[in-house]
């Protein structure tokens, strides 16, 4: 029961009596509900999942420390949340406004009998449990597997848009549910795009490839980027910038650990690039929570005073992009503990060479 | 310029003097720039694209009559739509209320200069173009090369999810962009769920298979639903539903025109169904609009008063579902002429009898 106590302690924090529900994250988080349909509703003494008809049978097998409620065309959403709202005398009630739309918050304002007021629940799912560690280790490993076949099968003459097809493919038949995300494969110029999504593009030898892809293991996510050679390395330049990358990467995982700023983090590697002489060419954040959204609280960005927790996933992403030349991105997924973190994704950081 | 001039009716009819779009479908539509960053803002006298250096050079090529604009840390949105209220003199300024979370429209209130009215564009890509028609048309067209490949492909002893991981894989080699929405794969008794999703079933000899999927072409959707026997049929009761179903959906799409409305076409296929002593067991909406998203404006539902226009393209799927034994639906995307309607899915209706 952390997950709810840990909603509680927010609840607490932000003086409220009670909570709505409706991202499917946080649902599937707290209920086992992986749905647009139907909320979650805890309160300081209960907590319920109000669902439609499809949708209650499974919902009283997944979530056995809810109350499951059916609604019907007399037994609303609304008139079931006021029944709940005077019997438990809530007057503050939360709602998650950077998910409700406009539309949806203006009707129930409008019939539920308490003040509404927007929390942000972003850190709710920051620290993971052992289980969810577990699949996200899971999602980390397939995508391992992934990538050593696609360093076999890739060659010169196929379209980035092949490669991509390949990846879904192998995820599916090593046990991932899917992709968590639209990948990215960007090859010789496209690689200056940080979010390069693989075109009809054919890669050829002696350009750099950047794959970022990552795997959906029970809607659980990974997250990992490699960038390797076609054959040879055609600019001299970009090998020079992978070794940076490297470096600023390999630094940045040494330092994780709880205690430490994530602005911190992004600092160790940041500074090692720029003193490359290349920092003007690392535009985005070093990384970013990763869970049952691909992004999640907490951002590994410049001056981000957050502070590591034990039991938190990020991701360790810093990139070199230059202009119609070309870029490097590597990316581990990334555990952090007491004193120390351990590095999901295994797969190798040196400059691979395939075939070409 | 249908489009914006569509749009424009839209603000005159709602008393509006501008309207802010966020929605990626509705920016694709009307701007050609599909995604979660950035908004078109259209005025009764102009039109405008606001986004982030990331997308500026895109825009500006692709969004040809459009005013582009790159926001920055000083320009940013809300400066940018101040100064536009301003010089237009804008008084009322709509959004999308359906779209828009609360979290936002909350920050945009604040600091815009003009009353906003949360609006419903659920209309407004209803009346497909000859070039939109033409890309449902091959999204429909790839559907069907998969569909036949898969009766090709499918055996007993196979599960629900390798067939799933079979239809992904053709789309894409088809020269679809990718399936359109989660694919449903559902066997023997799974077909008794409207909405189940292909799961580690074993499928077997004598099994009903209901699939339902659609393409991805160029951000436009397909959508069809057959249902096959694997080797015989094994239940006389099933092979009566299907005849009932393949009636209903027959006369339904024989009845599709302009100026019929879409509560009509719903109850000329509930009727034969609850005719045939199904009615309870076809518990689901006849079909729904489809485009740039796999459910658009209008629904074909019991009772709509919606008129059918030319150039609309609907599904039309009925189905009949008994728990415990097994479901059947056919569904096809129909394009509405003047007097008639073309059946843009072109595979049989006919009960096909796989390898089993």
């Amino acid at each position: 029961m952390t997950k709810l106590s840990n909603l509680r302690k927010l609840l607490e924090i932000n003086e409220l009596d009670a909570i709505l529900i409706a991202s499917p994250y946080n649902k599937f988080y707290l209920a086992n509900l992986y749905s647009g349909s139907g909320y979650v509703f805890v309160t300081n003494k209960s907590q319920y999942v109000i669902v439609d008809a499809r949708y209650y049978a499974q919902v009283k097998e997944n979530a056995k420390d809810f109350i499951v409620i059916e609604t019907s065309k007399i037994n609303t959403l609304e008139n079931i949340l006021n029944r709940i709202i005077r019997e438990e005398d809530i007057q503050k009630l939360g709602f998650e406004g950077e998910h409700i739309t406009f539309d949806t918050f203006f009707c129930l304002n409008m019939q539920l009998q308490a003040l509404m007021i927007s929390i942000s629940l972003k850190s709710l799912r920051s620290l993971k449990s052992e289980a969810e560690i577990k699949m996200i280790e899971e999602a980390a490993l397939i995508g391992d597997k992934v990538y050593s076949h696609i360093l076999e099968y890739i060659e010169p003459g196929m379209s980035e848009r092949q490669v991509e097809n390949e990846l879904v493919r192998m995820i599916k038949e090593c046990g991932g549910k899917k992709e968590s995300f639209d990948i990215i494969v960007a090859s010789g110029e496209r690689g200056a795009f940080p979010h390069g999504k693989a075109s009809d593009k054919i890669i050829q030898t002696g350009e750099f490839v950047t794959i970022d892809f990552g795997v959906n293991f029970n809607n659980y996510c990974s997250d990992m980027t490699r960038t390797f050679a076609m054959g040879y390395v055609k600019d001299r330049q970009l090998k020079e910038i992978y070794e940076v990358v490297r470096k600023a990467q390999e630094a940045a995982v040494q330092n994780i650990r709880a205690g430490v700023t994530a602005g911190e983090i992004d600092a160790i590697a940041r500074n090692i690039i720029k003193e490359a002489g290349w920092g003007e060419y690392f535009g985005h954040n070093l990384g970013h929570g990763i869970g049952i959204m691909v992004h999640e609280h907490p951002d590994l960005s410049p001056g981000s005073p957050v502070v590591l927790e034990e039991g938190m996933v990020v991701t360790v992403e810093p990139g070199v992009y230059i202009p119609s030349i070309g870029g490097v991105r590597i990316e581990d997924d990334v555990l952090v503990n007491k004193n120390s973190c351990v590095v999901l994704t295994k797969s190798s950081r040196d400059l691979m060479i395939v075939k070409g």
